[in-house]
């Protein structure tokens, strides 16, 4: 342990937020406030934008309660941003605005892009020979960041969506009469199919269950064989549901439902999205009743049934940062390490790895865990995305609904000219 | 009471399934346990198809297990159809089937047509003087029966919704940056707009709260004052939460999304939806980046967060359709009635309405429970709709997903030829 460095904490989150983006921030706060060579704790309002802005806001300053009910409440508290830092002027005022607020220690919750900028301001710091500890929060429901077994969040959408293919699932199959019918649900998930893959484990093990048919972006769509898939599982079921990752592709690499042709006032391509392109494929050709669940954002803002697993690692990499931190590490992200006891049961512990390694890699799912025909993820997948949806989290209602907290953000005073 | 006429019950749900409709099967099962003049418990599978081809299952046979099951499962576990009895020798059929397995009282749960279905077979069998006891028990998500207070289904519908809008209003408000963005939620409700009416919840009295805005199908859809609304919105939050009702009409009456110029080669219109229509007009226009959520089948399912007060309801209709019977009633409804107190506590109880008053009414949203200028509902319906989704149903979890229950099916022979 050297807690030598005396100075401050800054806090952010940056990307598309999670079900449990917040779960982290609170294990980063309960921590902090362990360690007496931290003075104050601050939250950088919308990522980078926050720290070029210097908005910043007191943590320390929030009541226990709004604190603990980040736990379970979606959304990114701290607000998020796609603003990616790439001028050299940005990286200088990043520094300008650390050395201000005695900035020595800054985590920063995100996925590939956000771990990328946490390297550069890492580098840059060393550069200068500013002493700080910058430790990277993994946070993408898209889990593909590699080297970390799953990232926070990916385990709540894919139990959210697991539950709701099943629930659709008892819904089609009661309507199913000899005319069959069928339900295409879009799920997130541009380059990466793991979102998609683990609906899954909404079939809990018996094959006739829903999902019919996932179809992964790694895998070119082929639109005979689809055909023939559907109509293969209709005959055998009167019903099929289909699960599609937002950015499958055909064989040509175009991404199905992005005709660009169509192009409104603003030069924006007008996008059918993947699964209302397959329900005209699939009520054009085999004229069979078809229709849509477009889950989008509520995918992954569903914390009224998030997973508690995943909910309890992000917690514990939130921590595991603050504490590397001590350690003085630094340009390191925190990874979540499983392992698997001879009695299978699963645990789970933190690690750390390079920022330099994890900035811009992507992870795919491996080929092997993918079914021959494309259609469906195989046992190995299952054996992997079970343990990431066990437990439920127990959300505080009120009159029926949901309650989560929000922030009251007591404003920290800039000391600073604002930005060119 | 009148407990001489002794038979066999027949139970079956017809028409969309929502997230309690089991419950309400449950119930009559209960209640029909209670009385010795009832022999056997017969379950319809797929409504009065089942009843037309002699599909009938022994309820009596199932587990315990399964049937307490039955109060949290989503779907229709008998199986339902939209087939509707038409022709004079379909009637006939159904009372041949009727007297073939002495059916002596005939519940059948489900929305407009299915009550006017069993006012038809009430009036079928009083004209051939056979002695049969005929209750409608209510059931759809639309909440369009006239003379219940609300409809089983509706409550469950409306708490999910709210708290998916909720939800999303966290994600998309924390990424709201100065350039605004602007979601849309699509949800069912054809011609009423009790579905889209009910995520006013979701503000939970904080008028900055979204839904920001509510299209109604009963309101015809304005775009340039829409647009405006949305600007006003967006200017305000920096994000604008829109609801809408999948059937919304342009003043001119025609749906919104419903291009019936584009056909496909089975002649069906190719229905962007409403969402992605709004969606193209927004991003056209405005040039604010805009993304949908279509929750489709998935609303009416969400037994995961369904309401404890609805699916007690549900529940207590099918209780009360048996009581009714075994007081000797027939041709009625079972309706849901409220009770408030003077402290604004709620309580419920059932009563009954003539099956002839039911069929094919429909009841829409008071007009003066509409805002002005028609984008949202007042305190009026928040009234109305804060006590149906109250309480939270505990439902069984296994490896992380809802644990649903399956029936058995145990198969009643059949005693006459196959219908021609």
């Amino acid at each position: 342990m050297s807690e030598e460095l005396v100075g401050n904490v800054l806090v952010g989150q940056s990307g598309g937020p999670t079900a449990v983006i917040n779960a982290s921030i609170e294990g980063v706060i309960a921590e902090a406030l362990n360690h007496d060579c931290i003075e104050e704790i601050y939250g950088a309002l919308n990522g980078v934008l926050g720290i070029l802005n210097e908005d910043f806001i007191d943590l320390a300053a929030e009541s226990q309660q709004t604190i603990r009910g980040l736990r379970s409440t979606p959304g990114a508290a701290l607000g998020t941003c796609r603003y990616k830092l790439k001028k050299q002027a940005d990286f200088e005022r990043v520094l300008e605005v650390f050395k201000a607020h005695n900035i020595r220690y800054f985590f920063y919750a995100g996925g590939n892009d956000s771990q990328d900028t946490s390297h550069k301001i890492h580098l840059e710091a060393v550069k200068r020979g500013y002493d700080m500890r910058i430790i990277g929060v993994p946070k993408t429901i898209d889990n593909d960041l590699p080297h970390t077994d799953n990232c926070p969040g990916y385990g709540s959408v894919i139990k959210y969506n697991s539950a709701t293919v099943m629930e659709v699932g008892f819904d089609v199959s009661s309507m199913a009469t000899d005319d069959g019918s069928c339900c295409i649900i879009e799920v997130m998930g541009r380059s990466a199919g793991w979102i998609a893959a683990g609906t899954v484990l909404a079939k809990r093990g018996n094959p006739d269950n829903p999902p019919h048919i996932i179809l992964l972006p790694e895998i070119p769509f082929e639109e005979e064989k689809f055909l023939a898939k559907v109509k293969e599982t209709v005959d055998a079921h009167k019903y099929c549901i289909v699960v599609v990752g937002e950015g499958i592709k055909d064989t040509d690499g175009h991404e199905v439902g992005a005709d660009k042709t169509r192009l409104d006032a603003f030069g924006h391509p007008v996008l059918a999205g993947a699964a209302e392109e397959l329900k005209e494929i699939i009520q054009g050709k085999m004229n069979l009743k078809t229709r849509t669940v477009l889950l989008g954002y509520a995918q992954r803002a569903a914390a009224h049934f998030a997973s508690l697993t995943d909910t309890t690692n992000g917690f514990a990499c939130g921590e595991a940062a603050v504490r590397a931190a001590m350690d003085g590490q630094s340009g390191q992200m925190v990874k979540i390490v499983r392992t698997t006891a001879a009695d299978g049961s699963v645990s789970w512990s933190t690690g750390l790895q390079p920022l330099g390694d994890i900035a811009n890699v992507e992870h795919f799912i491996p080929k092997d865990w993918i079914s021959d025909d494309g259609f469906m993820v195989n046992e190995k997948f299952v054996e992997y995305a079970t343990p990431l949806i066990e437990g439920e989290v127990a959300i505080p209602t009120e009159h029926g609904l949901p309650k989560y907290v929000v922030l009251e953000k007591n404003k920290v005073e800039k000391k600073l000219a604002p930005r060119a």
